[in-house]
C-alpha cells in the first residue's frame, strides 16, 4: 500500500490493541502509553489508537481501516495458543492471505520446548502460524515470534514480550524528524492563563501548544508543552510563554486580575 | 439515534479519549481501565476505545462511527479553559447544533470564582460553552462541567475529575444484565493446555472463555476466566475446566504429555 504521507517525510501509526480483557477491564493496559513514547522518541508520530474485542470482524474492520490511514500499524494481544488468540487469523483475513506454520518458527518453538519440557502439541503449534508472506518478529523472552506483513507490525499483548518484539521491529522501522517538545510549569491556574496562551499559539502557528492542568500542594497548577520539529520555534513560543506568565503573575499578585 | 442494541436487552459501549498528550506519551492513560471496570460492574458491555488527537476533524470522524454503533458514548479530555480544548466544540459539530454558554454552567464558574479569586474571564467563560440540547453532568471537584447530548457523555480528561463525572451520570444509564465472571489459576503453562481448552470453549458456547498467561516464581502460568450472564453456564464450565487441569496436571507429573 502506498504510504500517504510518503512525501512530507513524516512517517505515521496507530495501534490496535486486541483483546477482551482489555475492554472488560479485568486487564489495565500498559502498552499504549509505552509505544506512545518509543515512537515519538524515535521520529514517528502516533496519530490514533483503538481498542477492540477478539472478534474476527471487529480486528478485520478496524486493521483495515487503520493500515490504510498510517505509515504503520502496530497490535498487541492475540497471538497465543489458546482458541481466544485469533489476531493471526484475523490479519490474514484483512490482508486476504492464506495463514500457515512458519518453519523457522517451527522450529524455535520446538527447540524451545525441549529445552523447557512439555510436548511440540496442537496449541504450541498454534503459535507458529503466521499469514503468507510476513516476516517473523522476534523476542528474547519468549519462544514465540510477532510478525511483521505489509505496514503492520502484530505484538504480543504481554508487556515484556510486547516491548521485546517493539525492541527487535525498530531499527527497521523509517522514521521521521523527530517532535521535539519542552514545557514550562505555569504556576498559576489554567482559567488565569487560557486567553493569553490562546494567543500565543495562535501566533506561533508552527508550534503545538498544550495546557495540562494538574493539582500541587498549593491548588490548580499548569503545565504548558511546547511541541514542534523546529528547536527555535520552540525556543521562541516557550520566551514568549514565560514572558506572559511574569505580566500575569505581577497582575495576579497586585490584584489587579 | 435509536439504539440497535434495544431489543436484545444488552447495553453497549465505547470510549473515546480526546488528547494530543495521550498519543505524546507525555501523559499515560489512567481513564480506560477505570471507566472499562466500571461500566461492566453496572452492566454496560464496552465494545471498543478510540483515542484521537485535538483535531475536529478527527473527533467528529470517531464520534459519528461510535455514538451510531452503540449505546453510550464516553468522551474523555479537551474541555478545559484552554485553546487545545476543542471537544465541545467539536462534539457540537458531529451533532449538527450550535454551542453557547449555558446558564447554570456560567453561574456555577462565577460563585467558584468568586470562592477562589481570580476573574471571571474569557478562558473560564469558555468552560462554561456546550452543544445546544445538552444537560450538564456535574462533578463535586470543579466547577466546570462536563455534559450529555443525545447518547454521548461528555467529561473530563484528569483522573479524579472524570471519575466525580461517571458518578454523576451513571444512576441515569441504561444497563443490562450483568456480565459476571469467574477464574480458575491453572498452575500450568497455556501450551500445555491450549488444546483442551478449545474444545471446553466449544462445548460451552454460551461462555466467553479467556486465557492469560502470566510470569510466578516457578514460570509460565496462566488465568483462565470464565464469563457469561449466566452463573450456572459459568459454574459448569468451570467445572469442565478444574477436571481437565486434574488430568492435565496428573498426565505432566507422570511424564506422560
Amino acid at each position: 500500500m502506498a504510504d500517504p504521507k510518503a512525501d512530507s517525510g513524516i512517517v505515521t501509526a496507530a495501534i490496535l490493541v486486541i483483546g477482551d480483557e482489555i475492554l472488560s477491564g479485568r486487564t489495565k493496559d500498559k502498552n499504549i502509553g509505552y509505544i506512545a513514547e518509543y515512537l515519538t522518541n524515535i521520529g514517528i508520530d502516533l496519530k490514533e489508537v483503538r481498542v477492540v474485542a477478539d472478534d474476527e470482524a471487529d480486528i478485520v474492520a478496524a486493521l483495515n481501516a487503520l493500515r490504510a490511514r498510517y505509515t504503520y500499524v502496530f497490535t498487541t494481544g492475540g497471538i497465543g495458543p489458546t482458541h481466544d488468540d485469533i489476531t493471526a487469523d484475523s490479519i490474514a483475513k484483512a490482508f486476504g492471505v492464506r495463514i500457515d506454520y512458519h518453519p523457522v518458527a517451527v522450529e524455535m518453538m520446538k527447540k524451545r520446548v525441549a529445552e523447557t519440557g512439555g510436548t511440540m502439541n496442537e496449541a504450541r503449534m498454534r503459535m507458529t502460524r503466521v499469514p503468507d508472506g510476513a516476516e517473523l518478529v522476534l523476542n528474547r523472552i519468549s519462544a514465540a515470534p510477532g510478525f511483521w506483513i505489509g505496514n503492520v507490525i502484530v505484538m504480543a499483548g504481554v508487556p515484556n514480550i510486547m516491548q521485546a518484539m517493539l525492541d527487535d521491529a525498530a531499527p527497521k522501522l523509517k522514521t521521521g524528524a523527530k517532535m521535539l517538545s519542552d514545557s514550562v510549569r505555569a504556576d498559576c491556574r489554567e482559567g488565569d492563563i487560557g486567553t493569553e496562551l490562546g494567543e500565543i499559539a495562535r501566533k506561533h502557528p508552527d508550534v503545538m501548544i498544550g495546557s495540562y492542568p494538574f493539582m500541587d500542594e498549593r491548588g490548580g497548577n499548569t503545565n504548558v508543552v511546547v511541541r514542534s520539529r523546529d528547536a527555535q520555534k520552540i525556543a521562541a513560543a516557550k520566551s514568549a510563554i514565560e514572558a506572559m506568565l511574569t505580566r500575569v503573575k505581577a497582575e495576579l499578585a497586585a490584584g489587579r486580575r
